[in-house]
């Protein structure tokens, strides 16, 4: 298999993105329905939320980086605009785990459809001018910044008590 | 100026590398010394030890990425080897602090001598046959796996009771 460097230097970024969505898997298939409920750290947020402030905000990656419809805008409300504890019912644990895992499968199977040359190109949320002004705002931005927002709520959620 | 695409994703990736080390400076920079002894969590780590942990790790990219001597080795068996609480006195934080500074300026000065192809060739502690079977495990990858690794910790040290 020959790739192109630019081929190369995407294929790496997104196998860090696909193995910390694996890592992330790991740790959630783990926790009981009881754990999901507790806080990572005492009057932090709860790991339930943590799941589904994840799931919304990898959701949204489906809008800026172009790849078609977001699939659950409804979270958003829930889990990005409101802290944890805003709002009384969160929805269930198996429905939000149904969610992360359809959203990221989705999102897996979009990355493969964009060309080096696409994940090098502005993000959504960019102007042209600000685009011509710092062209490391790209796409591949976008999905570097996301893994490591995934890796920062995983060191928070691995302290929750066991 | 005009980047080629691979050059392009480098400067992606070390920008956000940059920014991460960024992040961590501004976290730490508003740290009493007495903030520093606390743990991040009842019974985890402190937070002198992940500052001592970060910085040891940050280090070893030198001899990694084929940069050149790490600047202290000696706090391997410290930050590395053995968990927090193993080791009775550990260093002082303004001593830590300015090994952590060293630290990062030194990597980060060097990454500029890099090519696109080098950051794109295999890492020192992977054999030629390893390489051919996955050339996706190369100097982008372990840039992409510490940032990430900063970012877990970061997300826990900013649990820190203030």
């Amino acid at each position: 298999m020959t790739m192109t460097q630019e081929q190369l230097a995407v294929s790496v970024a997104i196998a860090s993105w696909k193995n910390t969505v694996g890592r992330a898997d790991k740790i959630f298939s783990v926790f009981t329905e009881e754990q999901f409920l507790r806080e990572v750290v005492p009057g932090k947020n709860r790991i339930i939320y943590l799941l589904g402030h994840l799931t919304t905000v990898h959701d949204a990656m489906h809008t800026i980086l172009g790849l078609g419809e977001r699939l659950h805008p409804e979270l958003d409300a829930i889990f990005v605009t409101q802290p944890d504890g805003a709002i009384e019912t969160l929805p269930a644990v198996s429905d939000l785990m149904k969610h992360w895992t359809e959203v990221n499968s989705s999102l897996f199977e979009k990355f493969a459809s964009l060309s080096p040359k696409e994940w090098l190109q502005r993000h959504m949320a960019m102007s042209d001018e600000d685009y011509a002004k710092d062209p490391t705002r790209n796409r591949l931005n976008v999905l570097l910044s996301r893994t490591n927002h995934l890796s920062y709520h995983l060191g928070q959620i691995i302290l929750a008590p066991k």
